[in-house]
């Protein structure tokens, strides 16, 4: 049976994953996604909590810019390593080193991620195995098991491919990503791993996934909390042999092409969030700013008042303006109207009739859409989130430590 | 069988409450508390949302420097009254006239609150009806009735009295308050009514509130939604004959015993928060300022994973670092501590060996303690929260509109 592929479909890239008991369930937990001869244009997105794990340390050495030049990435799932003071840090450099080892080629050319529980030393006698193992058998058809490698609380892998044409060559863009808990505003405990086969300068590069970022990876939350090792990784192999992009039109293209695939990927770590039963795109327009639709956006998606009302499937519209109002977006409630499935349930600050069956029938459905306008200039913005559900408790009151 | 007072206890206030049907349950829902000949010094603080009630926006208008002299207040639950436009405006100012004529004083020397579902209009018949009948009743012996009165999803009324010797004299300051859900710093959906025999200056009676609230109903979080009525009133009745209060050491000892009721309602509300088994009370100390500790706290206090965590009884500082990781204070992990039951269970960023079954004891109690310290100054603030549990996501998902 052919398996399905997507972060070695782009030509220039190999994978592969291994299990080495790092997780609780038997599943692979070490993962490897190479350039298959050389480093190539690289570009990195990293969390902005305070607090970051130790493979965020080393990747920011590497990578101080956010851009640069890898040959590949080195991933385990199972144990974050984070809080694990200097002894943590000189684990991730191991972990590029065996990889480097293993590959041949400078372990500051490997950039590391870890995910999964905080605090706790990492077996380095399982992750050397894993290592070893993962980079015995890279190759173009394990793409299935490293998207598997990455998840923790995750209930299905997440991948993501699209193709395009850029300066007359065909493009190929692929991801794999992992998150469905701590996931909010400014990336939260989500990996995710881009290969292209697009020519691209690494200062391009950076560019294209800053900006590819900030609508899809920055603009979802399932619960506001932030994680300390969120990343994401775009790899560029060139085999696509297209003329190097540098900027102009084709940057923008490869940008928009990138875009697709991290907001496909985006929304299906929403869809996956812990819990989630539906997923629920909040919209604010009208706002003074796009930074004001933002901030009011993001406090709606964080309200668990608004977030359990959709899991009830109720058009609570009191809730969405209140959850709006006390955030950093001006709001005059008495121009303010709200939209619940395209049906407006509040004008000017006000219940107005509404076709509350319709309403209910849209909420019950697996995307809930709601609509705010501001009335009061033209800043908008969208945010994906998740309902808030009792699994989402029990999954969280019984990960433990 | 004698009935417990509290509300009038301290001397010159009468009380009473009326069942109306702005309820579902078969319960009081219209209480009003007045002084007993006259209009006398009162306080009041409001919430900090942009979008609040009408009765609220009544309050501000009558008592615009948040003291003054007022004679009542009246109180419904069971109906917001916000988001309802002129009407309801309309509305809570002939709810002052109304109690007004019935205790012949002026519509402007009436406070008015509301707190129940938003954005729907307030049934002025039953208001009306309820309004009558209260005031016909009042007395100094209805005090559980009143206390019943403000409740909404909250499972029990929470009062708290205190008393001390002002200047020579006995005061007494006694309180009553509701709120259970949307309870957030920065007041949230809770109401709560103080009555005081002291007797004490307008001016001075704001700032003791102002500063009472400060450590006790603006360090309590349930959810992080803060609602559009909230409102704490302070009236008082100057019966305890004292040397009138204006400043100076009267002042400071008045605060305190204030501060006192303040901080019990406020444990009170947490403790009844929805879905809630536990407390939580969340101290940051060490950081660069009292600011920087208030950041943080509330932004622990906030976390869903943080609340998870601690309703499944797991000691996961990773969490409470992560989070105080994201917040607006400063933070450096590598000297960060954290203790829980006043065990160390993190020393300089990493994990560090703990009575693991000590931890977990603890943790199962009713009240969990927890300190973050993060080494980098003198500044701390203590916030009080509750678990997150299935049962908030089932009274949330299930509270209609």
């Amino acid at each position: 049976m052919a398996k399905a592929r997507h972060i070695t479909l782009p030509a220039g890239f190999v994978a592969a994953a291994a299990r080495c008991g790092l997780k609780t369930r038997d599943q692979e937990d070490m993962a490897i996604i190479a350039a298959t001869d050389m480093a190539v244009p690289t570009a990195m997105v990293t969390t902005t909590n305070q607090v970051v794990g130790a493979t965020v340390r080393w990747d920011r050495r590497i990578l101080p810019r956010g851009y640069g030049r890898c040959r590949a990435v080195v991933v385990n799932a199972g144990n974050a390593n984070t809080c694990n003071g200097k002894h943590g840090d000189r684990d991730a450099a191991t972990m590029a080193k065996l990889t480097a080892n293993c590959l041949g080629c400078e372990a500051e050319q490997v950039l590391v991620c870890s995910t999964g529980v905080i605090g706790q030393p990492l077996d380095m006698n399982k992750v050397r195995a894993g290592i070893v193992a993962a980079a015995g058998m890279l190759s173009t058809y394990e793409d299935a098991a490293v998207a598997r490698a990455i998840l923790t609380t995750d209930t299905h892998t997440k991948s993501a491919v699209a193709t395009g044409r850029i300066a007359g060559k065909a493009v190929t863009v692929a991801g794999i990503a992992k998150g469905s808990g701590m996931i909010a505003p400014s990336l939260a405990t989500m990996l995710g791993f881009i290969t292209t086969d697009a020519r691209c300068s690494p200062v391009a590069l950076g560019r294209a996934l800053r900006s590819a970022s900030a609508n899809s990876f920055n603009a979802i939350s399932v619960d506001g909390d932030r994680s300390t090792s969120d990343t994401v990784v775009l790899l560029a192999s060139g085999a696509a042999g297209n003329t190097n992009i540098t900027g102009g039109t084709p940057l923008e293209k490869f940008t928009k092409l990138l875009q697709g695939v991290c907001a496909e990927l985006a929304e299906a770590i929403v869809r996956d969030g812990e819990g989630a039963t539906k997923l629920l795109r909040i919209k604010v327009r009208g706002a003074r700013s796009d930074q004001e639709a933002m901030a009011a956006a993001k406090t709606i998606a964080e309200s668990p008042l608004v977030k359990c009302a959709a899991h009830g499937g109720d058009p609570n519209w009191g809730r969405i303006l209140a959850a709006a109002g006390r955030s950093n977006a001006k709001v005059d409630q008495d121009k303010a109207s709200c939209k619940i499935g395209g049906l407006t349930v509040m004008r000017r600050g006000a219940s107005c009739p509404f076709d509350r069956r319709a309403a209910q029938v849209h909420m019950a459905g697996q995307t809930v859409q709601i609509e705010l306008d501001l009335h009061l200039g033209r800043g908008s913005y969208t945010v994906l989130t998740c309902d808030l559900s009792r699994d989402y408790v029990t999954i969280n009151a019984e990960y433990h430590t």
